[in-house]
């Protein structure tokens, strides 16, 4: 093996919005990659499903090619980039690259979410790098610490805003008043959501990412079907002037838990909650996106930037190409830790999670009612940290924030809530991060 | 080589805070490490000044030797891990440790920020590992990122808050209304800060740090005599009344920068600013720190954690063992980006800078002051962002904001408007983050 500025020819599966700034960064950086890393880069083939259509200045249409199960096991590429999305042809196409003993950077959070274990083991298998930053937060550097600056230490909880539609939408709503309504129409109409924003807004998108982040954060088997979900279409602005009065911004996040015990448990689940002003989440604004991972030793760790873009995730992409590169001229390959565990991981269901809660009541307004209520929480042990009062026209609210409490018992506080005669209706009701 | 789980043997040399707590970790963490990396761990020897002093449960006193000369090169020794800290006789054993061929791991940033480009070559050279996690900011994973994830982006801008010592003594300052010396005495009290607090919060420690990551981002040498300081020792409760008034935090920020032209330039200084409250600097709180990067595509990043204690420094050193270890067990090792660039960086003094700034003026209460005071900063091309006025008893007050200015025509300004008859006195100048 040299170490004298080898050449890598990568060869490209779609060419999209990712896959054309990645062959734009590739030619304007061509020197300054050799200079750093000692390998030069050149884009070999892309396959692309029309060779016909005009792709503009940059992306040289020699390159073209309609064959991508040929391209993979050409000998003209010695890597392979995957932007094409979606699980087939993009599994089939990786595996056989892999097989081939190329190695592949892929940007596929959707692919990875349901079919990870499968390509990790087969990258293993063929002693290649399976790398994919940019699948999991686009631009911020997640995967490579998570992977190895942290593979030592005891991670206990990965908490992220990993969606920028939805953060967009949520900060709209929190500082300029909008309804959730206006501010999706207006994220659709600046390109921040799409048409049907289903994946996005009712936290598929994010969930995605959180399987992917819990399996390398854990070392476990976790699969986009294992994550628990809720979305931001419920979100009131009611909701979030209530929870900006009592010191919280509201966010989507994607959580993922471990607990020790008998049996190792994972909690993965995704949900709109409040997040106190203090935390390091709260101040992540508009489309930015940011991944909190608390670990024993190192405590608590923050990363933000830019979770989606054509751009940014072709720079996060890049970053794993020439990473591949280096790694290809010597003959080595990085592990994704846990590749081996073949076992699911046990997933501790939605009901017996915990979480503090806020819950929002509108009761009638007269004496013994707080006691009444209050009796309620206590029954199925859940505990009160505080609780305010307002009076409304001819009723009253009460707007309780619980302790950490088991899932099943606050809802089933709130099925015997609801048959209170002195209670109107449970307003709202969001989990807190404390 | 061999993939199956291999035994690689870690000489240490210190055993102080750091070193104790990594020597624990080790030993908690070796059924996991060896289970995600596949390396099996285990401390074969430790280098210390005395070895008849106990050092508690855990630290194996068989281990312990005074010959840390002969450690380094000792057969049962395949990785050597430096956390003495200092100059010498730190530099001396590392290099003898890479002549040997063993990768080295260290959390030294005084000797990186002095002697970084005779390392990262020794290491280049014997084709070994030198990682340094640990040096720029503890257990917040910045230095792997910048350089891998990173390597192939154009980076522009790194501006860290560095220094855990000086954020929780200006935390302490806004929040509390403390002065700079309760503050900086509380500190001292809680452990955060030294006795003699000098490199601290005169910017030395941040400035080390500063040199290390512009090395990194920008490829090119740049050492701690390279940094230009000011410290926070001059900042004054009021000025902090006043940022907060205007919509700003106060913090002591280690900047690097790079710029093109003819000549490639790059600028590194540590000096308080003032950041935007919509800033992602502006909410880290307390001794925690951060450092945020602003790439040409990735656009910006941020990394946040902590940047002191024995924990969270011994963490990132454990990340950093495990990686040379497996790159050790497959006979590869990491380049550092511009390793072999022999020249210094070409460093663009502070005169030549830009910022924008905060001025401070009290004036004498008479019609046409305003004019003749904006008519000098005119006079030095310093254009002017906003002003307030406020009156004080006899006199009054002009508080600007500039654009972006070149330090030396702000410094020209200042003198001028000394001169001023109308101007009783120059209350304070600060730089301000735009």
């Amino acid at each position: 093996m040299t170490e004298s500025p080898a050449s890598v020819k990568v060869g490209l599966l779609g060419c999209g919005i990712v896959g054309s700034a990645l062959v734009h960064l590739l030619a304007e950086r061509a020197d300054a990659i050799e200079a750093a890393a000692g390998v030069r880069l050149e884009v070999s083939a892309i396959a692309v499903r029309s060779t016909s259509r005009d792709r503009g200045a940059g992306i040289d249409p020699a390159l073209l090619t309609a064959d991508a199960r040929g391209l993979v096991v050409d000998d003209d590429v010695d890597l392979v980039v995957e932007v094409i999305g979606g699980i087939e042809p993009a599994r089939e196409l990786i595996l056989a690259a892999l097989a081939a003993g190329k190695p592949v950077v892929t940007a596929n959070k959707e692919l990875l979410a349901n079919c990870g274990a499968e390509l990790y083991a087969a990258a293993d298998a063929a002693r290649v790098d399976l790398l994919f930053e940019a699948a999991a937060a686009a631009a911020i550097p997640i995967v490579r610490p998570l992977r190895e600056s942290l593979i030592g230490e005891d991670i206990r909880r990965v908490m992220g805003i990993v969606n920028g539609t939805t953060n967009f939408i949520l900060t709209k709503m929190t500082e300029e008043g909008s309804s959730y309504s206006d501010a999706l129409a207006e994220a659709q109409e600046l390109g921040f959501a799409e048409r049907d924003p289903t994946a996005d807004v009712e936290g598929f998108d994010a969930g995605a990412k959180a399987a992917i982040m819990a399996s390398i954060a854990f070392g476990s088997r976790v699969v986009a079907g294992d994550v628990y979900h809720e979305g931001i279409s419920q979100v009131t602005a009611a909701d979030i002037d209530f929870a900006n009065r009592l010191g919280y911004q509201i966010k989507l996040l994607a959580i993922a838990e471990v607990f020790d015990g008998d049996e190792r448990e994972i909690g993965v689940r995704v949900h709109p909650a409040m997040v106190p002003n203090a935390h390091p989440l709260a101040s992540v604004r508009g489309s930015f996106n940011a991944v909190f991972v608390e670990g024993v030793d190192a405590g608590e760790l923050m990363f933000y930037g830019r979770g989606a873009g054509g751009r940014p995730t072709a720079s996060a992409v890049l970053g794993d190409v020439i990473d591949a590169a280096i790694n290809l001229t010597r003959s080595t390959h990085r592990t994704v830790p846990g590749a081996n565990s073949t076992d699911a991981a046990s997933i501790r269901a939605i009901d017996d999670l915990e979480s503090a809660y806020y819950v929002n009541l509108e009761v009638v307004d007269s004496p013994g009612v707080l006691s009444t209520v209050s009796g309620v929480f206590g029954q199925h042990g859940v505990s009160i940290r505080s609780m305010e009062q307002e009076g409304l026209d001819d009723e009253a609210r009460l707007v309780f924030v619980t302790h950490r409490a088991v899932e099943r018992n606050l809802q089933a506080t709130l099925q015997d809530l609801r048959q209170l005669d002195v209670v109107n209706g449970v307003r709202s009701v969001m989990r807190v991060v404390s």
